[in-house]
C-alpha cells in the first residue's frame, strides 16, 4: 500500500527512511494562517493537530484518484517558549533573539500527527493526536551562535533548532520522545496507524 | 586540525557527520574483556569510560606518528538493565530474550566518552566522561518483534535496540541526551572539547 508523507521536511523524510519506510512526498499547500484564524481559540496541542490533518486532509484528497489504496501522513511542528507557540523565525536576527531567549532554558516541542486511510478512493479510516517533548537548550558561547546562526539552520527548522544535525551541540537533555522532535513521532505514528488497521512493520521496505 | 574516531561504529559516524564534523576513522583493537578483568569492581559508568579511554589511547598512540597536531575521541556505549550492563546481543535468541525483559519497561544507556589532544606528537590534553539516557520501551506484539529481529538490526548494537532506526519504532520515549543513546553524546563531547581548549564549531567542515 502507498505510503504519502505530506510534507516537504526532508527532516521527517530522513526519519521514516532510517526507520525502514520510503514514504512518495506529496507538499499540501495549505494556508496555515488560514487554518489557524477559522479556529476558535484553543490549546497549542490542538492548533498543530489541525494543521497536520489539514495538510493530510488536502493531499489525501489530491492524491485519492491515484492511489485508491493509500495511507497519508501529516505533521506539523511549532515549539512552545514561555507559552507562546514559534514556528521557524523570519530571519537571523529573529533566530539570533529566540536563541538568547532559550539559551539555558526549556521548550516545548509540539508536533501534531494525522494519518488517513484510503480504500476505494475514499478516507476509511482517520487517526490524529500530537506528541510533545520537553527539550533543555544548552548555552552556546557568542562565537558559537555566530556560527550557528552562519550555517542557515536555525532559518529552516521550527524553534529555530535541531536535534539530529548541527543544533544537537546546543541541546542538553530531552523528555520525551526524539523523533518528535526531528518532526514526526515514530512510536505516535505507530500507534495512529494501528488505529487505522496498520501494522507499521508490514510496511516496512527492507 | 585533524579529527579522528577512535570507533567502527557508522551511528557514531552518521551523528558526527549530520553535526557538522567530518572525522577520520581509526578503529582500536582494544580487547574490551581485558580492559575490563584489568579494573578494580567498580560502577558502570566507569566501566564504560575506562573502554572510551582505552579506545581513544590505542589509537591516539597509533596515529601519533601520522598526525603530530589532531583530537581523538573514543566512546563505549552499554545498556544498564536491571542492574547489569549489557552489550550486544550473542545472537537473534539473546535478542528477543533481551527485548521481552526490557518490553515495556526501562534502562539506561551509559556511553563514556573520551578525548584526546595530541601536540607535537604528544598527548597535550585529555579529558573524559560518561552521558546517561533513560530510555522506556514500547511494547513491540509477536509479530512485530519477528519482524524486527529478522532486519538483523538489533544484533549489531549495544542494547539490542536503536533510537534512530528501525528500533525507533519501539523507544517510547527518553530522559537526557538522544545523541548519547545513538552512541555519542554531542553536548557532552562539546564539554570535552572545551576541556582540551577547542569550540566545536571551529571543527564545522561546512
Amino acid at each position: 500500500m502507498p505510503l504519502v508523507l505530506a510534507s516537504a521536511s526532508p527532516a521527517r523524510l530522513g526519519v521514516l527512511r532510517a526507520a525502514g519506510l520510503d514514504p512518495l512526498v506529496e507538499v499540501s499547500d495549505v494556508d496555515e494562517d488560514a487554518v489557524l484564524a477559522g479556529l476558535p481559540p484553543q490549546a497549542a496541542s490542538a492548533q498543530v493537530t489541525a494543521l497536520a490533518a489539514a495538510k493530510a486532509g488536502t493531499v489525501a484528497n489530491r492524491v485519492a484518484d491515484s492511489y485508491h489504496d493509500a495511507l497519508v501522513i501529516g505533521c506539523d511542528s511549532m515549539l512552545l517558549l514561555d507559552g507562546v507557540l514559534v514556528g521557524k523565525p523570519r530571519d537571523a536576527a529573529e533566530a539570533r533573539t529566540r536563541w538568547q531567549a532559550m539559551a539555558g532554558g526549556t521548550g516545548e516541542l509540539l508536533t501534531g500527527h494525522a494519518v488517513l486511510r484510503l480504500g476505494g478512493g475514499e478516507v476509511t479510516g482517520s487517526a490524529t493526536d500530537h506528541a510533545a517533548t520537553t527539550v533543555h537548550f544548552g548555552r552556546p558561547s557568542n562565537a558559537e551562535l555566530d556560527a550557528y546562526l552562519a550555517t542557515g539552520e536555525p532559518l529552516a527548522v521550527a524553534g529555530a533548532f535541531t536535534l539530529d544535525a548541527l543544533g544537537g551541540w546546543f541541546v542538553e537533555r530531552i523528555e520525551g520522545d526524539a523523533s518528535n522532535v526531528i518532526g514526526i513521532s515514530l512510536p505516535l505514528t505507530r500507534r495512529l496507524l494501528a488505529d487505522v488497521g496498520i501494522t507499521v512493520t508490514d510496511l516496512w521496505s527492507h
